[in-house]
């Protein structure tokens, strides 16, 4: 599990008086920062190899501006060429909201999705996420 | 169907050189304002009627700036108090994206979901979604 | 002038139940595409020629959700190798925040500023801010 | 002084491959989370006492993805009821960028500007900027 906290803006509220909706999936990407590593440990822009295939987000309670949240970042699923990422957001103790993001390893080269290396498996399979 | 067209901001790319996946729940919660007004017809904010409980986006094809996007927007499920507004983004005439909102309508007051009216359910039935 | 309408986005609002002002420079710039256009009228990315320098925001007057947005966008200056945009928000016949764009014709290969050519000049003159 | 540091997001990026210019209000905004709270400690949104009147922008330097930035905030000047914040971005040791904000202690209520208190101007005393 990778975990990252987080103090939410001024700018990421909206006019309910909450986090706006929108915020989570940039929160979410921020959060998949260390995936990305695994994948390109310099975080070269010249040859990324992620493509985002999908994303999905659960609402489950309203999110405040004035206190931290935490980011919890897991593999849900390795297949052969593509991944499932699971996050949820807690803040108060409470877990706010969850998602799931289809990744695929790319090569933009030839424009073709690639089979996902035995090593970055190996570094996957350590965050993997594990129901209680 | 509704539909809406935008032009992308060079703020909306990212360092690969396409519409950052982020934007996409953007559009798509820009692109829901005629279906909030069918809930409040003038944009209310201090009796807001609708609550945001899950999206689902599928990125299908890489999005360009420099090229306009049509946003359409249809509902695609009607249940007791709650909805699913179906969207689809199209650039150079393919679609490039689409994505669903569960939406739910909610009372701020009671704190409590709320049976959809039959007047406001009228409404939404003008917009549903029919796979050809 | 170059002008543009928009509808405001629930995402754009904060928690003070208005437009969130880190909104206007994301406008500004979206606006600023006509102009991004004059030096390369194919929007290409490969040989981007501008370099924002600084940019000034006044906020002038609450902006509301629910009505449309009029940018108006001037050229104001115009130097040997940079020149000044100058933009303005109108909402409901009033002028709700103003701003000026500092910006830089660039040579990326070089890394240098470059002069700004007499044809491109001759454009930039035709939207020449002349206040009343 | 008060001191941030962030990890830029993907997300932050655009398609010349460096932060996008209209990150850096909101990463301004989020780093005035400290004074916002010497107005309101407890950062409440019913009785909010600031307006954000101008901000000022200047983009030093290409900003990068893949190392960390520092927000340095101060107070530059305090008026009778307004003050500036001055805001610096660094990374990699170097001033990336720089900018003023021109805030306004506010009555919402009676819709005017309000004198800073004794106590308050103490407190942002304590920030003061000074040019070495």
């Amino acid at each position: 599990m990778f975990s990252e906290t987080i103090t939410p803006r001024f700018s990421d509220t909206d006019a309910l008086g909450h986090i706006n909706n929108t915020m989570i999936p940039v929160w979410f990407e921020g959060a998949r920062n260390p995936i990305f590593k695994i994948f390109t440990p310099d975080l070269n822009l010249e040859s990324w190899p992620l493509i985002l295939a999908k994303i999905e987000v659960n609402f489950e309670a309203q999110i405040y501006y004035g206190a931290d949240i935490e980011i919890r970042t897991y593999i849900s699923r390795i297949g052969g060429s593509s991944f499932d990422v699971y996050q949820e957001l807690w803040q108060n103790s409470q877990r706010v909201s969850s998602g799931k993001a289809v990744m695929v390893n790319f090569d933009y080269k030839t424009q073709r999705s690639a089979k996902i290396s035995d090593q970055i498996r190996a570094k996957l399979n350590q965050h993997l996420f594990t129901e209680a």
